[in-house]
């Protein structure tokens, strides 16, 4: 059995778990019904198991390349690219106007999720796209948008992220492209970048790429940092790829893992540039990009966490040592324990952009506060699944699990990516501990207190589970309180072993309400059970060691590092 | 800086955690003396760092490759081996009749784990060799250990382990291989096996092949297996290599890692073989040979995590983000992290060696058992390590670990077998709670006794971690009894989980013995401490899913898992 998108599982989540209901009672959203979810999700899904699945090995064993200086794309990728261009798929949540679907960004997530565990390396490339959309919607001006909006909501053109530099990488202040004024409004932007996924594309008529540069006055840091739409090709007069820009592919990385995505080296020398929004904003853009990407790489690692769960679970039941394996105990464990972390990473995700739509549509800032918060929790514990998932399902397979040839190899190698670029999960936690509790643990707080009122609701159908989780989120409670009174350098130390704690009484939440949805007996009650009892107890591992502060960890010096 | 062996954390764990001086006290190894101890680290260490190590990268670029049937190593690594061969290293605890140093193995672990991090591609040959060298020890005739010990201690031969078969696995007991009488004393050996490291060689001058297989009224099952000694070369007259045998390699397996270390199918076929040890006698001797590999196997895991950690120090120290990337609380966690795992790691296989060795020199079955019980907590625990450790150093890279050219990937791909080969971590915890327990756990309760009583003594000194100790090992000790109360489907369930709390325990309880013997504010006490604060907690995480058994894994049926 080859890869099949959870549509039954999504719509789930959707109807019981993580309701769109709300989102589609707003009038933005009106538009979502049911059924427009139905057949979203169908669509997207035969795309996703007849066209994209079928390439993910393509992509592995022939690497994208770079051929005279422009990049060559895996075998048979092009061909699928254009059908998720002309399925509408890159749009899915982008504005009418241009062209796009108009639906909650919610849907295309849902749908982001199964491309993800189809085929990753492929799906990079729209979702880049989807990124500088939600930029350029945000931050652009309508010339801009009218030119290249329609063009990337079409997939015609694909977009790109230009951040890093060598020197520069969680330290996006330390960046040197310059970006020098021509005069006529232009800009001439110079400097290189690294790590810029489908920096090239055969794939699209145009890259265009969003360049982070500091104008000839900008501050040192972050302040003085602006934003540039840099096309690979310069639009003619009628909008179409015209002269090319005085850019280049210096070479593509030789990486782990995700070999069809070609990860460029970029050299900007003094290519014709247009500033988008003002002068040193480009920080602002960029967290418009980061935080759709955040969000999105949390639902790569979910969907790679899906294919490697599907593909262990057939080697299970077809493999035969003494009886199939899937009746050890132990393989039956690991199975049953890697179904239940994607559950939980699935929902945490879709509540975030749940959160994201309700906060587009309603204006309400409790909600835009909960996705902000939601959001470095999604994209830790999304990829921290993947990660996990796609090694529990390399032993699974057993012997089999080194060998390439079952795939279960590439799913671990080309996941690992997703737990550093957009910032690393280190830096996600430090957002967490940090910024996101700025409020004083507003948001965090709210959120606890509807993890134990579903908790108490829960008290009569499932008591076991629903007080376990009540008591989690309490602790959780308390250990906020407390961290809220340290100092940053305490609280950085235990980010992340925080953050897995959040997730964790989150994913026990969402299991809690599905069990509850169900019915005692069900299905998602039992895997609740198995989340809730076995998996939930980490987190009180990890918030003693977040408890823990930094003193410990200076107390070891380098020296003794080294010793 | 590139790899260095690390010769002081050993040398001060075999002084002061796991002293070796028992070993020394006894007749058998009256030789193994510190000044010994301190000359063989430091040779090997030269050899490790000076020649192994700069080929690692070799291994991974340029992988063995079958050539008209021949194994051909990657460039650098037969000039490597011959010194490895002549440096005697092959038999350091090899007996001395055969040309061996006759030292504890507990010399050879430690060697090993500091060949394991320079190079475990190549590595892995003389390892293997050393697992033939001692099931021949003890189970050979007196004309096949005078015939085949001197050359493979020499390193002039190597030897492989010819177990595994498509269709048996982890079930031993279900291979096909037939051994039939030619009726001069010798067998007629036909049959595929898969999965064999290192199945030939250009490195030695023959492979000798240790073969299972079932003779003509082989009784089904494990039962009726019995073990041949089916050499490349038949040994002429003299000894030499003579004739070549029939069998081949058939192909090379794809890899995720160890690119360096060919991965063979094999093909007997009508293959001559000398019997080992009597009819039906395979598994006993199996088992001989298993042991040795298993506590190799943890330690390999534990050699990587040395390297994968050496580099990850490094490139925090080098790498610039605001400020050096250790200063940053987050890196300084995962750096103490991955040092106080690897140091609760390494004590543990060397614990277990000095067991083997105290079991062997003494014949106290105490001591027997002692190495029995750890023998599946250090290979498990040891091999986790080796994973956790450098993921977490592909994680101190942030961007850079994904690109191979660091070297922070390949170690990372390399480990992931170690927890795979020589029994799946889920069959060394079923070992564990199976087998290892049919004494009612006396060897389990007699080394939390220790323990408990190492705790007691730290009180004073170290007051807060030596009663954190006390508690895990009395909360261990209580799961224990619960758990052997259990059915074994029950006991399986939990198997994996109670395994690493069992090494949790052990690790806390190596790290507190380093302490008291430092000295409260030493080094080893400020590596203790995050140690038994920070990751000891896990442990009891692990025992409530432990303690879950098997009914709620069950309740999920495979169409629930498949839903």
């Amino acid at each position: 059995m080859s890869y099949r998108s959870p549509v039954a599982e999504l719509r789930f989540i959707l109807d019981k778990v993580v309701p769109l209901a709300p989102v589609s009672a707003t009038e933005k959203f009106a538009e979502a019904t049911g059924e427009t979810v139905d057949a979203i999700l169908t669509e997207a899904a035969k795309l996703c198991d007849e066209v994209m699945a079928p390439l993910i090995r393509n992509g592995d064993l022939h690497p994208a390349k770079l051929e005279n200086g422009v990049v060559r794309s895996s075998p048979g990728f092009k061909e699928a690219y254009e059908q998720i261009a002309e399925g509408g798929w890159v749009g899915i949540s982008s504005p009418v106007e241009y062209g796009g679907m108009g639906l909650p960004l919610t849907m295309a997530i849902a749908v982001n999720d199964m491309m993800s565990g189809a085929n990753l390396a492929l799906q990079l490339n729209p979702l880049l796209t989807q990124g500088q959309i939600d930029a350029l919607e945000h931050h652009a001006s309508d010339e801009i948008k009218e030119l290249y909006l329609p063009k990337l909501i079409s997939g015609e053109w694909s977009g790109t992220m230009n951040l890093t530099e060598p020197q520069a990488g969680s330290d996006v202040g330390a960046l040197r492209t310059k970006a020098e004024p021509n005069g006529d409004g232009t800009y001439s932007v110079t400097g290189q970048k690294i790590f810029i996924s489908w920096g090239d594309s055969d794939m699209t008529k145009n890259v265009c790429h969003l360049v982070l540069a500091r104008l000839p006055d900008g501050a040192p840091g972050t302040k003085g940092i602006s934003l540039f739409m840099v096309p690979k090709y310069l639009p003619d007069a009628n909008g179409e790829p015209g002269v090319a820009n005085s850019l280049k592919v210096v070479s593509l990385e030789h990486k782990m893992g995700l070999h069809g995505s070609p990860t460029c080296v970029m050299s900007f020398e003094g290519a014709k540039g247009w500033m988008v929004d003002g002068p040193n904003k480009g920080m602002a853009a960029m967290f418009t990009m980061m935080n759709n990407a955040r969000l999105n790489v949390g639902v790569e690692g979910i969907g790679i966490a899906e294919g490697a769960y599907q593909k262990a679970l057939q080697y299970a039941q077809d493999r035969v040592q003494f009886k199939p394996i899937i009746e050890h105990a132990d393989v039956r464990r690991m199975l049953a324990s890697m179904k239940a972390e994607v559950f939980a990473a699935r929902s945490i995700a879709l509540a975030c952009a749940v959160a994201i739509d309700m906060g587009h549509a309603t204006g309400d800032e409790a909600w835009t506060a909960r996705a902000a918060l939601l959001t470095p929790i999604a994209k830790a514990y999304g990829t921290d699944t993947g990660m996990w998932v796609s090694d529990q399902g390399i032993q699974v397979h057993g012997g089999m699990g080194f060998i390439e040839e079952t795939g279960a190899a590439q799913y671990f190698r080309d996941v690992r990516v997703t737990a550093i670029y957009e910032g690393t999960n280190g830096i996600q936690s430090m957002d967490l501990v940090g910024r996101k509790m700025m409020d004083g643990g507003k948001a965090a707080f709210r959120l606890l207190q509807e993890v134990e009122e579903d908790a108490k609701a829960g008290r009569e159908a499932l008591p076991d589970l629903a007080d376990a989780v009540w008591q989690a989120a309490e602790t959780l409670r308390e250990h906020t309180e407390w961290m809220i009174g340290q100092d940053m350098q305490d609280r950085f130390a235990g980010s992340v072993p925080y953050l897995k704690a959040f997730a964790r009484v989150l994913g026990a939440h969402f299991h809690l309400r599905a069990a509850i949805a169900e019915g005692a007996g069900s299905r998602h009650a039992k895997l609740a059970a198995v989340y809730i009892r076995r998996l939930l107890p980490q987190f009180a591992a990890a918030l003693a060691e977040a408890r823990e502060g930094a003193e410990g960890l200076y107390a070891l010096s380098v020296e003794d590092l080294s010793a």
